[in-house]
């Protein structure tokens, strides 16, 4: 059984809410309470969500020397933290960059991540299965 | 009667009494108790300040739904914040961006908004009268 | 009594005929009749319109010495002209700088002005009621 | 019978006359009788020239919605005129930018046109007979 | 029972051979029997590999309006190759894009990529799984 | 009687499949039969296609000492084909560029074109007549 | 009796624990107390650390007009807080910028710092000492 | 006797006027007349001033094919205009490029000068004396 | 006895024909049996030339594991090849870049290329005698 | 006892003579010996000065293999002197780098050192106090 | 009687056999010559060169606080030196900056001077008669 | 018999002591010796080393009016003297530049060379034997 925790940055709580033609009607509660379900057997899901730098990195330093994965959607931190950056790279445990829409399809600014560096390995663009995805890339 | 939100970002509750040369140094509050009563028939004005990128994400998804405007001056986080501009894009309440300075007059680094491009419109240059200038935008 | 100079540069004699999505479709001839009678007891409204650079560089130097302010939508020329910018600097006669549409959420081209650092302020994205908050800001 | 007006911007009234390496030796004006001869049954050409981006501008509007095409070489204004662009955006009759030698062969800030986007079709390197090739697109 | 086709492009034939540091030391013929079996009862997977950007475009051309779906490995050309995002963008099947090291934490003109643009989704940085998630992502 | 090579670069093979909002619908060989009869009596018009850089090269090798002039659209190879303009500026038959669309309306990375410096002229935006048009600039 | 607070801004509460090759692997508390002991006649050394931009800017208020010195380690803020910078501007403390690593041998986006031109003074490279020096500064 | 032309471009009929700290308080005409005095045995000068990019582009024509030498003060057109950069490489007249003021002591966008390269020489920095150098240059 | 492949990339077929100022006047076939007659007792010369990138990174691998050495220019695919850069990283023979002109006295984009920092040494400048020292170079 | 060499870079020799304003008004020479006094029990302080780069060089080469510690200003060297960079990463002795002003509040150009990332740290901003630290540095 | 000091740079000590297409084939000692003659009466003119960039600093130290006027070509290091510019900042006598060549009308790199901003003047393109238009300037 | 000149720029006066493992243990003197036995019959060497930029000009103008050959390791000079890229320019000795080292695959500012534009040739990565490759350039 191993134990992956889902971060969620800044405005994805607004999720199902937010521009539905980029990122769904789904909100993301209610997609958890499945993906929950779906690896019932093999992981332990736990989730935060935060729309400020700080606690996502309080967060990522909580979880960052025991859970076995983190699944990172920082939003638009993605595109602009260092700080969230420096915390992947002084915790131990790996994190996955997600990405419900396909970032590089969309304005300039959303092409750069500071984060990806850092990371095990970067998924965008298959909306919240991109989470599902990241999961699974922690099973093999 | 209209609900309007002002937000104010870093560094503006310092107002008054930071670079006068630039800011002036009459305090925001004063100046508020003045806009209130001025527009008393009219508007109802909130008014809300942090130093906190969260916490101004926050309090916009918050009123981003209900009020009938948002005055957002969201300081040095305007350069900055993708993620500002991020909830503004996400909620459907209007935002006026607002500068106390004449920003483009300043250094390189302020001549740049991320913020613009999902705002309503934007008044710059005018002293704490841009406040003024953006809630009367809202009364047309 | 003040009086106050509203110039508008190139292709601006087109509003109400050009690019409707953008511009409106009100002519400015029917706004400036409004707008007039709006402020008459406060504000004597002079208005010029030309599709030359020099032209506008001649009324600002021939306004610029006795007028109480001047509202200058520039239109393109606000992008390219160093001459339009020095001669609002040689002028005594503070200058607001107006856009229509918010120039900020089109061309990259259009994000960068060579007159606001030397305007008193910006006011962009009100569609003509830009014009009318620049005059306000001359009142206070 | 199709109307098609020729407009030429700065320096092409010393055609034949400047740098004959790249424009070639013979004045506009003698070529032009030659092309409204070998048109003459199907196109009635207007021509007009000016130096000033002001004139250009003016011409645009008033041709801009009455004739069925126009063929516009801007001259330098091709690279640095967002106005003369912007006019072409403004006016419902297609524009076909010509260009007499290969702009693209020649110095780095020849290589942008700001009038391109916004033009039907680009012409370049024909020496005069780029116009011909010009008056020719509009008949197909 | 899905298609789906597995596209890698230039020096891909010489996996396990080259920098094992980087990209392992399992040959893809190898890992592409695992592959199969895997997903033997809901896919049918068929591979092609090639050094040649015309070879790779030619293919994207074949499958590129029956397969259910292409998993794209376009190596370096996906740094370069504008006409391979041309085909993406006009063939109907999606595309995935995928790669075996984490292309963000290398050298600067590997971060970025033509293609992803045009792709339905990018996943990167899990060796040789990069692959099975790709496929994956198909049968959801 | 002129001997004409037409070559037609990468994805040129879909035409009136792919993207047809940008492309048209017609198929090139299609039009190619047109454009043979309309010239019948003064060009024999040779036709090649290609996906790949190396055999549009080839073709210009073997055609560009003998050929009276070679139409070429390149598609995505122009803005990144150093070896096809070092090709072009090898051989001396005459090279005359040609676009469907009007690269210059489309994505930055479009605006570039590695060819035009060497072609003997430029022609975009005209649909599939801008083949018709670069027959013609040899006729004259 | 001189009074300084030493800031400590995002993953600086890590140290000892992150990337020892870089940071070392002494905790800072451990090492603030032997500071305490050495200054221990002539300072008293406050201490505060956070993760979140908008906690730095409060303490900076709170301390920015009464301390007789700030010592700033921002962190990965350094690189991209204007308003830390801002913050810094706005108070009366003289306040010294240091980091423990050399920060101009890492990765080309720590190569600036915001908040240097604010700053009294920048001393970077003497691992856990560059503080030590930082107190220093304020004694002489 | 030779006969030398002054052209002065925009912003500088108001000389003496116009920000005195950086152009002095003489007027032009002022100065032009001992400027004749001084030269009155050796060379004619013509005055011409204008604000008009085209107006001064048809000074250049007319006088650039007879006049021994041109004195151009293009202001900010300097900065801007290609087609004035044209017009004196159209013409056989020498050209001098003056400046009242140390250009390159200013702004970074007036570093830049499309009309030097074009030049015969360039002078700046020596007050209204750049004008009196100019002369004396065409005398040796 | 050591055995070398010279590979010539795109146009090099031509020489001798192809710009005979930049690139002399002799064939490369010709210049061949004269550097296999001058190296007959101590290398042995093989010799591969083509026009497409993949056919070249085909021969890097088939060459690459077991001759001694190879001289490769890339013509213009030095300057926008990744691909041949990752087949010269991905091999083991050592590969000597060369050039028969002075790439870095020729056009800007010719002054970069991607195959340099994986090659072992770059030769440049010294006509078809870049050959004969790069082959001097394995002899050492 | 250490031996510290001070190495001062061109212009500093006019100190006190020079800008007094960023540089102060005391010679070197005279705050030398106060430092030498300081210092006396500790440290052996040897002073060069020189407006060569040749000469820093050689001096750093002389001292660099036997002195346990160089204290460098290398004033506008600091940015244009790769060659000091290297003399530095070639020696053994490590190097402080010290500035007397901010350098990162002046200009643009002042912000890029190229000793910095071969130094082993960075003192700027604290007057003459910065040569100071920079000998404390070496006595922990 | 002014004491005016001209300091010639790098390479110029070649005059008259380098380059004299650019240059001109007249030795500086010769010229030097005929304008000590002419200005015989109201200056003393002294001169230095050197290839050294520390010689240049130094002469200007030397003269640079007593002489009336320093006439400085400082050739190439015009382009590279902020050694040179800081020391014509540190120094009292104004320095005129000469180039015997149009430098802006030369390779892009010859555009840019570190000397101008804090030079008293410019002048550029007049042959060896820029010399004696600089003195001339200190004579007004 | 040829006279060949090698000029060695800064800080190869401590090769076999500065960086082995990128400019191996031997000294440059040791390798002088053997180079000088290996082509006595047919070329007599000379050598010079300098760390002083002005030497080196001095010293290229004085051999580079007789030697028939010079072959220059100008350093770190290489990346940032327009000077001595002067000097190569204005003798008539050809030069070919040497680098021990594969500058392309080290730092960026190591990637571009002031003087291969001028210089004959380019031969760098081959170790010492880079010299003995340069040497034999000359023979041909």
């Amino acid at each position: 059984m191993k134990t992956i925790i889902i971060i969620n940055g800044p405005n994805l709580n607004l999720l199902g809410k937010r521009e539905p033609g980029i990122y769904g009607n789904e909100s993301f509660e209610c997609f958890l309470e499945k993906l929950k379900q779906e690896f019932a057997s093999t992981v332990s899901i736990e989730y935060f969500q935060s729309n400020s730098e700080g606690d996502i990195i309080n967060k990522l330093h909580e979880a960052g020397f025991s859970a076995d994965g983190i699944v990172l959607n920082a939003g638009a931190y993605t595109h602009t933290s260092v700080a969230i950056a420096d915390a992947i790279g002084a915790i131990t445990t790996p994190v996955v960059e997600v990405h419900i829409s396909n970032v590089f399809a969309r304005e300039q600014f959303r092409h750069h991540s500071f984060l990806s560096p850092v990371c095990a390995g970067v998924i965008a663009g298959f909306g919240l299965y991109s989470y599902r995805l990241a999961i699974q890339s922690f099973l093999y």
